[in-house]
């Protein structure tokens, strides 16, 4: 599959009369080349160039994990007291670099990086490679959403697990390590973000953070969790009640669940994404709780936890067969408690599929 | 603490004439603000100016976050609709900018945003506050010490944990399952990076990840793993044996303990820093195995796993006291094995304190 992005990559390039592109996101890299890297401060970087192979340079011992993940193409090596600047520079001056520009991951590329990138190679002026790279990521193939399903059964799984240990006077904590002790044990190594397991007025932060705090009767617990598989990422949310929840707190819970119905029912190729967040948004403002939602209503994912596209108020792109995002109002009163739902949803030809099935009718665990 | 940090920072600002500096590393706005944040991809800034209050911009929803940290000074924010440089554009027209030169962070400043802060501030130029950074966060203070001493005893712990899981039959990923989660059980809602447990000829590979292999006599059992406490990571490698070791492993063992231990004996202020990889790197090469030894020596530690200073070959810099790095040699035979033994070492006034304390004698584990 790789191998096709690359060539629809390489294609664009000449579409666009770019004379090389400059590729240094790890999720990006791995998109186009199959290979899953985290090199720190060192360089890793893919060059693709419109008319010659493409080639990858990264630090002499993750030489085998590359050829690992199939690439067939060169591999530029170098060691700690290397010049990788040097080494491509070489490697760069064996080709005529064609048209005047230069695409990079503007977001990503570090300004040290983009400036060195322009000493080696004159007067090229450095464009954005994203807009392109973006749009090929927020369409999802085949194979990349059989991962992201995984991932999201996964995810359900984690919050199974949570709710199953809820107990009187167990900790946030103890239940955050029980759940990432079982999703480690089916071979999950990489959290897409950190767990969240956060009970009573904890949960009334959108960012809280699990702390020694023990669940206690008439708590909202509420888990945020999200597994990466095979590099994608799932990421959803799930609020329940430890015994009987205040009147409010009901009524919170019904209208953010109400929300997040009301935004997915209208999921389709073609609708505008702003219509999605103005939809769960009127309802949660016409309930009285408009102040008390102060974020945007979803975000793209896939390789990345958050990418395209962005589900807010203002945005007037359309939805497409393929994208992948997440659905998660959520209301916040201080000192009480927070909740917020939170699926994945797939964009099909006709409708959608939502990856994450975990029930989202309100569940309260009696202790 | 973080109060004298900026203080010092915001002098640094005025004896170089620079007119402001624009932090957005999350490490770095940790470190002078004592607010630790992971904003994706929402932008969170800090503000220094050479004779004004500091200031932060960050989303909305982060500032009850950035109060609790303890900042006292101005706190703008954004939602998802508004435009984060405006406000700031704003606010920044509201000071006489003297100097022509703003300091950003080239390592981690992405292009896209320095190009937006040249659009709101002219012809400045943009340096690197890194220097200056690096060189106020490398040497460590005592309250920073203690959080690394910390970090350390948990990383012991975590080693302690591992090893007391080996058994015959049981998979490199049950082991690392059960560190994590004694690990979580203790606090640690962060490792410093993903936790490594490979064992036999996995273990041959300095990048290996864990997988479904299980643990078989003869093998040696390499854990790579640390922590994060209050900001600050440990960093601790340790290889065990289980059951008897071939002869050739035996030798490598012995070869990386004597490197490890002869590169810390000269660890003191004065000493060169190249002194301790190349210190290291000959007993290796005299015992024939210079071309499996294929990284540096070890890298600096503290907020980031992997900071200031780096201990290559080529590194002419001074050890100076409040210097914390790890020291990591390792040999890798492939098919056979590897070992690799890392501490994480503090320099003292008149030498060196031992950070981690997992002992290093070769441990034969019986089944």
């Amino acid at each position: 599959m790789t191998v096709e992005r690359l060539t629809t990559f390489q294609k664009q390039l000449k579409t666009e009369n770019i004379a090389a592109a400059f590729i240094q996101g790890k999720e990006n890299i791995f998109y186009l080349t199959g290979f899953r890297t985290d090199p720190h401060e060192r360089i890793v970087a893919l060059i693709v160039l419109p008319d010659e192979e493409p080639f990858l340079i990264v630090p002499g011992m993750e030489k085998p994990l590359v050829q690992k993940a199939g690439w067939t193409h060169t591999i530029l090596t170098y060691s700690d007291t290397d010049q990788p600047w040097s080494i491509l520079g070489n490697a760069l001056s064996r080709y005529t670099l064609s048209g005047d520009s230069i695409w990079v991951e503007k977001r990503l590329i570090p300004l040290e990086r983009a400036e060195q990138l322009q000493q080696l190679l004159g007067q090229k002026q450095l464009l954005d490679a994203e807009p392109a790279l973006m749009q090929l990521r927020s369409i999802k193939s085949e194979d990349e959403i059989a991962h992201m399903r995984k991932a999201a059964q996964l995810a359900d799984f984690g919050v199974e697990i949570g709710v199953g240990a809820i107990a009187e006077g167990r900790t946030e904590i103890e239940i955050l390590a029980k759940i990432e002790y079982e999703l480690t044990l089916r071979g999950i190594n990489e959290m897409a973000f950190q767990t969240t397991v956060i009970s009573g007025a904890n949960s009334a932060d959108p960012h809280g953070k699990p702390s020694n705090k023990a669940i206690q009767h008439g708590d909202l617990v509420l888990f945020d969790l999200g597994v990466v598989v095979e590099g994608y990422c799932s990421d959803i949310t799930r609020t329940v009640a430890f015994g009987e929840l205040s009147d409010s707190l009901q009524t919170v819970y019904q209208t953010v669940l109400e929300a997040n119905q009301a935004a997915i029912s209208i999921c389709k190729p073609g609708t505008e994404l702003g219509a999605l967040d103005r939809k769960a948004r009127s309802i949660i403002t016409e309930a009285g709780f408009g102040e008390q939602f102060p974020h945007r209503l979803g975000h793209g994912l896939g390789t990345d936890v958050h990418e395209l596209p962005s589900i807010n108020e203002t945005n007037t792109d359309k939805l497409q067969a393929g994208m992948t995002f997440t659905i998660e109002p959520g209301i916040y009163l201080p000192n009480q408690g927070g909740v917020r739902i939170e699926d994945d949803v797939l964009i099909t030809k006709d409708g959608y599929e939502l990856l994450t099935k975990y029930p989202k009718e309100l569940q309260i665990i009696r202790g």
